[in-house]
């Protein structure tokens, strides 16, 4: 498979993706109008759609069916979309801009923001939850708990929380990496994870190596981020550049220097790419969806 | 029965349910301990634990396994602590005494707070799909997507963006209704309809009588908190007191008056009442609850 063919691939998959969120989320005519146009606001029309990529590269190459792979990635992109507008609003990272626009906050107002999150947050669970996946219930109810264990204290509102206690103060690479793994990781690898339990079978050997892949891209995502907010510029992030240092929060950045949080993030990649071997021939486009990450401009 | 009885049950069922929160709730040594005592102390140790109640008395009507509705109870109680903890907020109700203690954003922070209640919500969750719930795993999922259709943009939270929507407006009685049916009654009602989904056997004909004493007892219990709202002292709720009028929201009191609004609860009292004959002598302890809820002092 050819780098064009990814690029056809990876539209073709955030199309569906965009159409399955566009199918979940309430119509905006629908009451309570302000909260499903806040709903639709924060998820529709925006995003790399990483995680939905992911979830259906994952799903392809374990032969999952693409319209049960639809409702992971549905189901991950809006807890993605959920905690985005949490972390932007004034009590957290107080950001403005998101995906080029205006953050749900400014847009609407800060109560609508936080109870479009809250809503979103379970609008995934329901995607997840409802029945015709096509796979055994008792599967199904284990996606679940995959997402909310993903989700939760455990996860990525325990990252947010290990976050904004980092602010202002020191940090190890080894608390770095425990904050990155819950705060960005576990989604990530969730959306991995989940993708490979709508697979026919189950083969602990591959699983196995598809969560060790999911551990190295979700922690390599991360430490790409922490480079591109030094480098990038607020346009072509679409997000105000330069916050971590502006906020003084710890980044590999801080912490590495640039050039060793770049090779860090090569030595991650080598790592995911590691993982993926012997897992044949389908695995090349979780291989070139990491390659995607790493060498991403925003 | 009698009161004394339903006093002992209530006792119980509240301990029962306390024990199931606190197995559920990561322990506050377990990182990040400040994202987990925060957890707690929105749940553990207060509040009437209204709909733990209802749920295990419904799924007592039906004879579920004392366990499963410990689950029910301990994730219906999750959303509703997690609710009030965003409730709350600032930039929400702006309120700083709950259960008699500072609310969350004043004993520990506005951004833990928020990401406190969203990680309770990913919880909720969790207990619901968690394997080994002795009920068929269809039925369980059907658990899981009753939760999140109680608490999201078609129930509970999108009752809150109604009821934000409505501070300083006037608002018929229909629409006063439409809020509440979403913002206290969906989750009562799911409390109740999740405990009748544990049992043995399902029989649609009890299912929807239980399901129309459930939004009988939805309604009522908010038009009393509206007349405690304004009768009781901010001592007795453990909140504080004349809220509605002091942020000029529309309530059955400013509505109907205070007369009126005494002669609606009694009214859905009997409705509720009405809607569990035929169902038995072991119905007497919803019609007790019934009771207690309309009769409360806080």
């Amino acid at each position: 498979m050819s780098n064009d063919d990814l690029g056809h691939w990876m539209a073709h998959i955030q199309a569906r993706t965009e159409a399955a969120l566009e199918s979940w989320l309430p119509a905006s005519d629908l009451a309570p109008t302000r909260l499903h146009e806040a709903m639709r606001y924060a998820t529709l029309g925006g995003g790399k759609r990483v995680r939905p990529l992911l979830a259906h590269a994952a799903g392809a190459l374990v032969g999952a069916a693409p319209g049960a792979l639809d409702r992971i990635a549905c189901a991950v992109e809006l807890i993605h979309a959920y905690s985005l507008v949490h972390d932007d609003l004034p009590c957290m990272d107080d950001d403005v801009l998101r995906r080029g626009k205006p953050t749900v906050h400014v847009e609407f107002d800060e109560a609508t923001a936080l109870l479009a999150g809250d809503a979103l947050q379970a609008l995934a669970f329901r995607v997840v939850a409802d029945p015709g996946l096509g796979i055994p219930s008792d599967r199904q109810l284990a996606l679940v708990a995959m997402l909310a264990d993903a989700a939760g204290s455990r996860g990525m509102a325990g990252g947010q929380a290990i976050d904004l206690a980092a602010v202002g103060q020191t940090m190890s690479r080894a608390d770095l990496e425990f904050m990155h793994i819950h705060k960005t990781g576990a989604l990530i690898r969730a959306a991995i994870r989940m993708g490979a339990a709508c697979g026919a079978t189950a083969d602990p050997d591959r699983d196995t190596a598809l969560d060790h892949f999911g551990k190295r891209v979700g922690l390599m995502f991360q430490v790409v981020d922490d480079i591109l907010d030094t480098q990038a510029d607020t346009a072509t992030l679409g997000k105000t550049a330069g916050k971590d240092a502006a906020q003084d929060k710890p980044t590999y950045v801080s912490i590495l220097g640039l050039t060793d949080a770049r090779a860090l993030a090569d030595e991650l990649l080598a790592e995911a790419l590691a993982s993926l071997e012997g897992l044949g021939g389908e695995a090349q486009r979780l291989a070139q969806l990491a390659q995607f990450i790493v060498h991403r401009k925003f």
